[in-house]
């Protein structure tokens, strides 16, 4: 079992042992949780950080309207321990649901109500429900000079490999996610937003002649690859850049990474703060004289969004974010094609690393 | 470089060294297209498979409203031939757009335009985009007891490993679906639409029970994919089993890995015409007892559409469609999850490929 999965079951047996004793000690049952709501979701400029504020509610069997979702949440907490980290077994959000169904007693309504509970278990332990197994679609992936080792499945804990011998690329998984990091030769991590790029840098050998471990962030990054590369920057000490396409959504996949979404503001750790958004910035469409498009209606409604949102109000967020008002142009990766597919590497990444030291 | 490439660059150099004989005689060069519209796509219940009539265009630069999509498609082939398959790199069709834009005199106007033109290319030499390295960023995985040597990227030519090593599942990309097959102890090949259940599979070890190589298709299976698959059945004689949702998406996914697509019936060679839908089937539903959920209008259009499909015209595929139609339900592979997570396993899959046998 890896120390993530240790950690998660301590926890859920101490959520059973205090029901149990208040159950003992002849009281209703309840639990503090922090609240989620906009109003207690807080940007702390000095961590470069989202995080929920110290709100708190009471969730108790004593409340006669609180009574059915208490038990769900002792449901999917007992499930958690009992199916998934117990057995290192995992599953969707989808079979959840679907396994409640077989209880007669314990109906969710429908998935929504089963995926709100699966929430405020993150809550209550303050962490994603990654680390209790319960795992998501997406897909992302890592290359580069790591040894690791692994840590679960059980067939394949204590197995170790080292990250550059998959030259598609390792998807990041539950497993890579837990394992150990062994030995690096890296000096940095570089997450890209595309896997056409992420191919290129690998085709190209950008890893090598800047000792990066590459990432595919595949679009906003999913919580597994967040971890990852906070878990990088912190045990191996390496700097991250993140380079996107220059638009407000390509900004944000950046400011996700570095300061976390208001979404997972109840699971902390999930951040890397030191993360630097290399570019594509929008000032360095005219800089770098790249084809562009107009901005669409639906992104410029996204900039004024930005706009009002703290993590932008100031640096080189609030800067950006004024030059794509004023040209209202963005601008993708491949557009340095345009030079020639190696452009990006030659006339941007190894010029922008150097203006960052 | 790998047969596959070697085999494409001399395509590509005979298409070349056709044209330049043309305007050495003193011709207007010429190609010849097959046809790509519906009227030309047959069903083939022979072979089951889907692929192009006889039917030909010629595309000439002696019709001057042909000129330059001639011009385009040789632009094309020269790009894959000297940026791409030459020098062991790849692009996306977005990249390949943005290249284009470099040359001044051979505008594209947007993206389809030039997407056409490689669907051209695709038809005039029977192979699909990736195989002159022009790679999409769909995802699927891997895993099973398959040793292979990977022929690209030229860093790695000559490696082999296993591809049980990877509890995550190996990325299905460039390398992999170009890597020489070695050594395996697998009897069949799964295959699966869900990431979830794949992994599912990997966990409770049933690459080991049934001896299976697992395969996340990750929905509709990406063409790397289908020719991976066909791969493992032709070139290490395995059965290949498919396993998808009960609804009429899941079961066109079966049908597309099977028989092919008309949209890449251009392509020869993508289809396992004896790979078998294991499940799950409409009938499934109430053998099974299956949580089950009402066809939505959109499911019901899609019933019909497939109705009209002649691949749908008999054997299980019309006697499924029929009980699709009658009951007006689906399910999904997580509904077995009500019985527990294993259920899925024990208490169908091995059921079902006995079945088969």
């Amino acid at each position: 079992m890896s120390t993530i999965s240790g950690k998660v079951l301590q926890k859920l047996i101490s959520l059973g042992n205090q029901i149990y004793h208040q159950l003992i000690d002849g009281e209703y049952p309840k639990i503090e949780l922090p609240v989620r709501s906009v109003s207690n979701i807080i940007y702390d400029s000095n961590t470069n950080t989202v995080h929920l504020g110290p709100r708190r509610s009471i969730r108790s069997c004593g409340n006669v309207r609180q009574v059915r979702a208490f038990a769900q949440l002792v449901w999917v907490a007992s499930f958690a321990k009992e199916e998934l980290v117990s057995k290192s077994r995992s599953c969707s959000l989808r079979d959840l649901y679907y396994h409640s169904l077989n209880d007669s007693v314990l109906r969710f309504n429908a998935q929504d109500e089963s995926d709100r509970i699966v929430v405020e278990l993150e809550t209550l332990l303050g962490v994603p429900r990654e680390h209790f197994n319960i795992l998501p679609e997406e897909k992302s992936s890592i290359f580069g000079d790591l040894t690791i080792e692994y840590t679960t499945p059980p067939s394949h804990a204590g197995r170790r490999v080292n990250l550059l011998s998959d030259p598609d690329g390792k998807n990041i998984g539950l497993s890579i996610a837990t394992s150990k990091f062994i030995e690096t030769g890296a000096e940095m991590v570089i997450a890209i937003e595309k896997g056409a790029i992420f191919r290129r840098f690998i085709e190209e050998g950008v890893y090598k002649k800047l000792k990066a471990i590459l990432i595919d962030t595949g679009g906003q990054a999913p919580r597994f690859t967040r971890l990852l590369i906070r878990r990088l920057n912190r045990e191996l000490n390496l700097p991250v850049y993140i380079l996107t396409d220059a638009d407000p959504w390509g900004m944000h996949i950046a400011r996700v990474i570095i300061s976390g979404s208001a979404q997972a503001a109840h699971i902390p750790n999930l951040a890397t703060p030191d993360a630097k958004w290399l570019g594509v910035w929008a000032s360095d469409i005219k800089k770098y004289r790249l084809p562009a498009m107009k901005l669409t209606k639906v992104d410029l409604h996204r900039l004024e969004t930005l706009e009002r949102d703290p993590r932008y109000n100031d640096g080189i967020w609030k800067r950006e974010l004024k030059v794509f008002k004023k040209h209202k142009l963005k601008a993708e990766l491949e557009a340095f094609s345009k030079y020639g597919l190696t452009a990006i590497i030659n006339k941007y990444l190894l010029r922008k690393i150097k203006e960052f030291h």
